[in-house]
């Protein structure tokens, strides 16, 4: 047992129907009194409501996905100008992204209101683009000071989407369970991020508006983030990361499809892994737990269906090889990952 | 799913057998190259290894049980003198108990190196005796920057006190299930410490120089501070703290006793609690594994054994409805709270 932890400082609130209030009194705790409000102006009818409970200066609506550097650059100059001190954000990824790019600058705190299941609230990790270039970097002036958890703001995100979003967890908490600093905390923690997955998913998919199967899957994508942002991108993301770059593949469904095969090949080789998820899961192994709850969620299952031609199996298989880390339970040759590629990319049973 | 986690910023090494370097590593991490070394004279032999390797400014050897005061006011000025800019201490409660107290006043950053299963290192709560009065409180600049774990440094440790200390830490897992600000996330620390305690205790008790067992019983202490901390003192603590109090009664074995009673007390109101305390033993139910790990470590099993009166169980029974938190699963009644002081006075099976 030899690693270093760390454990970063977040305050977490899950505050079901009340993020108004709870937004209102995390700005209070952090003694501040003048809100930069971050939104797109879509989401309107989930912010007005918060907006109302707090001393906005600046309601700043101008977010674009990726958060291209000239967006952070007008959203840096409009928080100096506002005297802004503190940044709320409330969205998805591209929004607490965006906060993050002011944070990195005026080193203001955030106080972030997720409205989808990205988990970037819960990292040091920022990312701005430049043309077709995304950069990012890790910077501990960047994690929100505070996450408010409101599961009725996402009880309108459609089912399929919240499930492709749920399974992406789910590879974030297998993947910490080998990452390249994975330690036993980050395993624990991904250990409980699947436990809540696999409740919240099944309601969630079944109702998308059930608050506590949203819930459930908020604190698992949560605890997913946090964990996957210590231990590191492991095997599965290695693989992800190459055949999405290649084959321009669609993330979410990608993510979907190859997590099976990799807990197949890694499990026999990482027994505390193994019996974690299992555990996590109630199941007898950690791969009858993943497959029962992909066949519950009716989960996408071969790589050809999405544009990934045959021939790619072959090119994708060298620039894995040297992009799987080497702590990986099953070390990686260059036949076991061409047989892995071809059944996650036929579609057949992962062995 | 209603609740607030606050997670403090700690960075946690497990070095075995090389303290003195994963130290001298964390001293330079926190840029700091003037170190106050505080460590009981009785401990030069694990300490001036460490000593060694850093840059030692001053070493502070009046290290006194509890904190006094006075004690406390020497080690501040003497800080202040040496010009030190990080405080290392080595020892167990006593010693980053003063350490705690020179930062309370100074601000100087801890880098903690325990030689005990004490806990006290993952803590923002501080203590100092004055005469007879102990005051604790908390304050998050207390809270060590950075623990060192090296389990050689636990190897003389007597296999009795390692198992009293170790139940101790197991008491604060099982009361963070229900402590008055119990949440999920204290609830999963809680739980991945009983597996590491329940893992480890075992070992030790049979080998009380067992790195491997030292290891496991370590890191179950220390997530058992984590998630006590975090979900604070609930009924098990406010029995033990009540009789403790009014008949002078051993602190680890009073500990040891009431758990057992306790758990059963609440487990069939804590589904919760029950599975995760079952699941972290490998046990069918939370009960059945404590029982099974109090008979391999031979625990004590009666209050009557360590000097309480059979005239106390009435006598406590007052106190206890006052201290005992109203949201403890199974609701407490004068009836209830005599029959569970009864059977952990007599020893009799907890039910």
């Amino acid at each position: 047992m030899n690693f270093t932890h760390e454990t970063l400082p977040q305050r977490v609130v899950f505050a079901a129907s009340s993020a108004a209030e709870a937004v209102a009194a995390e700005v209070a705790a952090l003694k501040c009194s003048r809100v930069m409000l971050i939104a797109s102006g879509r989401e309107a009818g989930l912010v007005d409501p918060i907006a109302k409970k707090l001393p906005v200066v600046l309601r700043h609506e101008d977010v674009v996905m990726h958060v291209p550097v000239e967006v952070a650059v007008r959203a840096r100059e409009a928080a100096e100008t506002s005297g802004a001190d503190v940044l709320v954000s409330v969205g998805g990824g591209s929004t607490t992204g965006l906060a993050k790019a002011v944070a990195m600058t005026t080193g203001l705190p955030i106080i972030a209101v997720p409205t989808t299941y990205a988990g970037s609230e819960a990292t040091s990790v920022w990312g701005l683009t430049e043309g077709e270039t995304k950069t990012t970097g890790v910077d501990n002036k960047v994690l929100p000071a505070s996450i408010v958890y409101d599961a009725s703001l996402l009880t309108s995100l459609p089912g399929k989407m919240t499930v492709a979003s749920g399974l992406n967890a789910m590879a974030h908490c297998v993947d910490s369970m080998w990452g390249p600093r994975s330690d036993p905390i980050d395993r624990a923690l991904a250990q409980e991020g699947i436990r809540g997955l696999a409740e919240g998913l099944p309601v969630v998919a079944a109702d998308p508006a059930s608050m506590a199967g949203i819930e459930q899957t908020l604190y698992g994508a949560y605890l997913a983030a946090v964990a996957f942002a210590s231990a590191g991108s492991g095997m599965h993301h290695k693989i992800c990361h190459v055949l999405g770059g290649m084959f321009n593949l669609p993330h979410a469904q990608t993510h979907a499809v190859v997590l099976p095969y990799v807990l197949a090949f890694n499990s026999p080789n990482a027994a505390d892994a193994d019996v974690r998820i299992a555990t996590a899961f109630g199941s007898p192994t950690a791969t009858a737990g993943l497959a029962a709850l992909r066949k519950t969620l009716d989960a996408p299952r071969a790589l050809k269906d999405f544009g990934m031609p045959e021939s790619g199996i072959e090119k994708a298989v060298a620039p894995l090889l040297r992009a799987i880390p080497v702590n990986n339970p099953t070390p990686v040759t260059h036949e076991n990952v061409t047989a892995l590629l071809r059944a996650a990319w036929e579609g057949s049973e992962p062995a």
